[in-house]
């Protein structure tokens, strides 16, 4: 069974199959990226109807025990995220009520400096700020995962210590093993190993690079070596799959409404488009492929569990409401 | 004729009377804190109501030109501004809008770090961020004067660097002369000089000190100080003086809606109620008297026309709409 830590895009029942097939047990799904509250409450009743719609094939969970059910009735379990914290508006007692709603992850910032803290997209990292505090100090007691794959690695630090429950790096690499921006210095994964977190590894082209993408064996190596740094409790799968994404939606999730301008996120002028999928990832099944390669590697069983569910699981049961 | 480049609080019919009393030609007043969109919209409706039911005392400004009118009227030229950036909910495109409403001042972070920049308050200050970039550059476009009072001084110097137009300090005064969080540095104040724009010299306690409180004269002893450092041309009056202020509204000012703690802003737990006004500034009218307290300094009369009306109205000239 996999639990994967982020996927984005416009899921629909062919995808909820095809993640089924893959063995997923439990997906964290992207809402929004710049959407005020209402327009999060828009998504938030898109997924509900989604659920009504395919009430077989997935159930929208609110607690770990949520997912082990969905598991046990051979169903999907959807985790509704956020990757970014713009749902707020700047309000602190807005956490509490996005949480009732069902919200279980939420991005501290997205690719640009908010009010709570620094992303990694910025000349410069204003660590955690005033808002950004209180903010954490709300989803720990609400029971919202705090998730810190876009954020700045000075934020991050701040944001894992400042955090009384585990958090979530739900979609990013080692920036040791493939560097960039959107990728996370070894301090900082060492400061979730000893926040009892997880990082999802990621398969996004634009921050895994060719080699890591160019098997499901060498990605199970980068997921050893992340192992290597960060500890076997400590690591994850968090794909960052697209699903149907257009150029459109790319260009919401670059540029957003804040620029007159083109901003290219993990891409660049000459690789503007989307990224295609690693190599061994070209169906959404192939996810499945995942638990072999890491046997492969020579993971033990109880390792293998780990990475590809246990340690998601174990954070979900501390820190989700 | 003074210009005052900042007031807040509760205006009415009794507070435009007790300005045009005190020679008050021109004022900007606060539509906002922390409001977000609509909620500012409100406020600029309630302004419209305002200058309706006082069309013989008062007139909301859009240009330079406007208020020399106003003024030839012996009316009170009403300049909207805001202290924060949030009526722009992250869209680039609303700083237009608001523009076509008649906003002419936006200040770009009031006491929390925002998606533009930091703030005084924060622990660091994260220098101006990417859509900070965008809106300044957006703003100086469409003729919004931006305000850097509360902003962090080293996103305050790159907002100076980044200004196409001139700038305003609208309430702040010297920390050489002051030490105080809200209060900018010589080089900030040097920036200024060479941007071309205006601080507006406070007369908020809290900010200002005792002794430039106890009287007239302490008060434009302060202000020739700060034209040493600045120069003649870019001192003028922003007394932040706040009308019918309550515990409610400073409560408002202060913890908005981010914290579900108490922030004390420029006051603190011993000194947490609203300020009492300067000595020499018991009644709003008393701000009539500075014009004879920078003459008894030694201003010559051209001067004392820059400090009080002349400087503002030289970058309204260069920066509004």
């Amino acid at each position: 069974m996999i639990v994967d830590g982020l996927q984005c895009g416009h899921f629909n029942r062919e995808v909820f199959e095809s993640l089924l097939k893959g063995t997923v047990g439990c997906v964290t799904v992207t809402l929004g990226f710049w959407e005020n509250a209402i327009e999060s409450m828009d998504a938030i009743t898109r997924w509900r109807d989604m659920e009504r719609t395919n009430s077989d094939l997935i159930v929208i969970a609110r607690t770990a025990a949520d997912v082990q059910r969905a598991v046990k009735e051979n169903k999907l379990a959807i985790l509704l995220g956020f990757q970014n914290a713009m749902l707020f508006e700047g309000r602190i007692a807005f956490v509490e009520l996005f949480a009732d709603m069902g919200v279980r992850v939420v991005q501290l910032t997205y690719n640009n400096q908010n009010d709570l803290g620094g992303s990694c997209y910025e000349d410069r990292d204003s660590g955690l700020a005033r808002y950004g505090k209180e903010v954490i100090r709300e989803m720990n007691r609400t029971g919202i995962l705090v998730d810190l794959s876009h954020v700045g690695n000075q934020t991050t630090l701040e944001a894992i210590q400042h955090s009384q429950k585990p958090v979530a790096i739900s979609h990013a690499n080692s920036d040791t093993l493939f560097p960039h921006k959107r990728n996370k210095t070894d301090d900082v994964l060492k400061a979730l190993r000893d926040n009892g977190g997880v990082i999802g590894c990621a398969t996004y082209r634009n921050i895994t690079g060719a080699h890591y993408c160019a098997s499901v064996d060498n990605w199970c190596e980068m997921v050893a070596k992340t192992v290597d740094i960060a500890g076997i409790d400590h690591v994850g799968i968090g794909t960052d799959r697209s699903h149907n994404t257009t150029q459109k939606d790319l260009d919401w999730m670059r540029s957003g409404r804040w620029t007159r301008g083109v901003d290219y996120g993990a891409g660049s002028v000459t690789n503007a488009g989307k990224a295609p999928p690693a190599d061994w990832f070209k169906d959404v099944q192939n996810i499945g492929e995942i638990t072999g390669g890491l046997q492969r590697r020579g993971f033990n069983a109880e390792e293998v569990a780990k990475i590809t569910h246990g340690n998601w699981q174990r954070v979900y049961a501390a820190s989700l409401g």
